[in-house]
């Protein structure tokens, strides 16, 4: 249907005057004519990063790797380097750079140590899309920088929104260079091509209920790092894995779908879905709804994400129709995982809450997996925090990272 | 969003150069400068002309009635007419013209008695949509003459698209000027908007299975008339809610599938979905998939296709998420309903096949419901009138309505 592709072609991204880059004259190879995405990944040796250059191993047609960044896995960059070849290459732990070195089997035009290069990289001119699957409030500022200087950036990094989702939508420009990675945003952001904002009347966010939906708030008392490692649907990252346990997870997802489809986060339903098929709902006015659905594997937002706003084939598993399946939902419990509430209220009550809320999480989440604080001391340390420090409104970037590090100061110091 | 917006405002239909209307004098109302869509609605007295009626009835300030037409329901037809005050109404039975007349408050500007008019209508210029409501191959001219005019046409009349398939996809702007109103491809059709066709990797048509899917074959040959009206899901007319029984209906549903978005038949996977709330899905080729969903009202999709490419704010039933609930997915059993294949196998054949199938079809129908034949004859019926008519290549419209012609005349004949 003509008028569909007519629809799709036509450019969603305004040519944008960019910002300078020090590697504008190393990395023109995009002047030699191929039709290559050129691809940066930041936080390449995570699960995210890992399965996009899955992919893009796949797809070499189709994508250039342009620039790796990692941080203490040397041998695994090392390794994803040679393989890919990219003209850039950051490791911000230095602590192994001869080793580092020694391992490439070729030479990349550049090498740099320091979380100034990553913020450099997500600014070069030359590249065509940025995936920051960096973890924690360490990937907010290669959000910012590569927003700023006018390029694409594929979200994977949920705090870059969730702790400066106020900056970041103040940007030029964020509303049609920031793609989300996240499931349950790929699935909004899939449901929504298209349609006008304007007619949106509610999101539905799933959530798994993670490994703890069945337990009684008593049998909540005796978790163990392993029983909340053991997610039952997906294969992620341990912090992002505690998070789905305590639905943490969902609360800042909630605030990540806040600031990207600038919606009222009232207008925003978490709904338990046990099978994590269908990945996130939007309901319009019309009483219609579209919902985004698969087997549950980051991959296909991850392909999503780098091919948009075409589609690339990708062989992982299909639904089978020819199999009985059951699709339930059921309401989310809040009083047995109150970090879902206590996320939309630090939402709510904007300035610094939402940076205390998610850096005292990522500490309380760090603490538990150290085994210095029990499973259900993480809400109890996360509202500690919250309730420590008086309102200020975020006038720059050195606001929230002070605060972000003041909270971390603080919240190593509770229920000790 | 600026940039759905932008896609969305994208005029989708070109400037068509329309063909003559006899109305264009005297409905040149469009010049007034209004906003309204003028729509006409062929088969006003149905359960779908009725229920977009009651749209239009509650969005006074979006839409005006231009023509309303209905069989031999004249009470009704004048009641509605008394209330939208279209200024053409057509009757096609004239038996009861005068009482009819008589019965009218107000002066249409005219008043017609046959199927001549219907396609008068339908080619007017001044309509800015024909919702095209007829029951069966009755409607087939309608769509036909309002495409070829460069009219808009939102399709609940399936049998246009199953009979005349490859007649009404050849005309120029087929796809840039129908949309369909029957749920399952209304959904097809939102979870395609802003998609590449290309993208599309398979279909699955969701089927409620009707009132005898947990039927065993042997229960199955004593099925009475009441037993096959009562459909578990849907309010509609008694035809389609015979179709719906036996499933012929999901055979008739994925030949139309099949020729709205140009796709192979082996690619359209019908689904039993007990419980109609998603009313299908569209699998991409990157291992995504969407659905549209939402409980069973057919305004929706009637609101749907008067207001595409927007949507406008509709007082139906949203599903309940704090409630609760189940879907559920099994495979069709093509033994006990033979009509889906029944149905595939016309439109692999092609020519005039599907023509006899759907003519046979609405004899069996109406010959079951004057229980002038079993239920379980209603196949029967069918494959022998398919297999009676030596193949044939759709030349014109003219060999359509001959082959129906003849089928119903053999139809009536079997089985005596």
């Amino acid at each position: 249907m003509q008028f569909f592709m007519n629809l799709l072609q036509k450019s969603i991204r305004p040519d944008l005057t960019r910002n300078f880059s020090i590697l504008t004259t190393i990395m023109k190879q995009k002047s030699d004519g191929s039709n290559h995405k050129r691809i940066s990944i930041l936080g390449a040796t995570g699960s995210i990063g890992t399965q996009a250059l899955e992919i893009v191993a796949g797809k070499r047609e189709s994508y250039h790797i342009v620039g790796l960044t990692g941080h203490s896995n040397w041998k695994k960059l090392s390794a994803l380097a040679n393989e890919f070849q990219p003209e850039w290459l950051i490791l911000t732990d230095e602590s192994n750079r001869s080793q580092f070195e020694d391992s490439l089997s070729y030479s990349p035009k550049q090498i740099d140590y320091s979380a100034d290069a990553l913020r450099e990289m997500s600014k070069d001119s030359e590249t065509d899309l940025i995936l920051n699957a960096l973890v924690g409030f360490a990937g907010f500022s290669s959000t910012f920088e590569a927003l700023k200087a006018g390029n694409k950036v594929a979200l994977a990094n949920k705090e870059s929104l969730v702790v400066g989702g106020e900056l970041l939508t103040s940007i030029p420009g964020f509303y049609e260079q920031l793609i989300p990675v996240d499931s349950e945003h790929s699935a909004m952001w899939q449901c929504l091509v298209g349609e006008n904002m304007g007619s949106i009347e509610k999101i539905v966010i799933t959530a798994s209920g993670g490994p703890f939906r069945e337990y009684s708030k008593d049998k909540m008392r005796s978790i163990t790092v392993e029983d909340a490692l053991n997610h039952p649907n997906w294969e992620m990252g341990n912090k992002i894995t505690i998070d789905s346990s305590t639905m943490m997870n969902k609360g800042l997802e909630i605030i990540e779908a806040h600031w990207l489809f600038n919606i009222d986060i009232e207008l925003i339903e978490p709904v338990i879905h046990p099978q994590s098929i269908i990945h996130s709902i939007i309901e319009f006015k019309d009483g219609s709804s579209k919902a985004q659905l698969g087997p549950p594997d980051m991959k296909v937002p991850i392909i999503y994400a780098l091919s948009y706003p075409n589609r690339h084939t990708l062989n992982v598993p299909r639904l089978d129709y020819q199999k009985r399946m059951s699709l339930t939902f059921e309401p989310v419990d809040f009083d047995k995982f109150p970090c879902v509430q206590i996320a939309i209220d630090a939402v709510k009550e904007g300035g610094i809450k939402p940076a205390v809320m998610n850096a005292a999480n990522e500490v309380a989440v760090e603490r538990f997996l150290n085994k210095e604080i029990r499973y259900i001391d993480i809400p109890v340390l996360i509202e500690k925090a919250i309730n420590n420090f008086n309102q200020t409104d975020i006038t720059s970037p050195d606001v929230l990272f002070e605060i972000d590090k003041e909270t971390r100061i603080f919240a190593k110091t509770l229920l000790k």
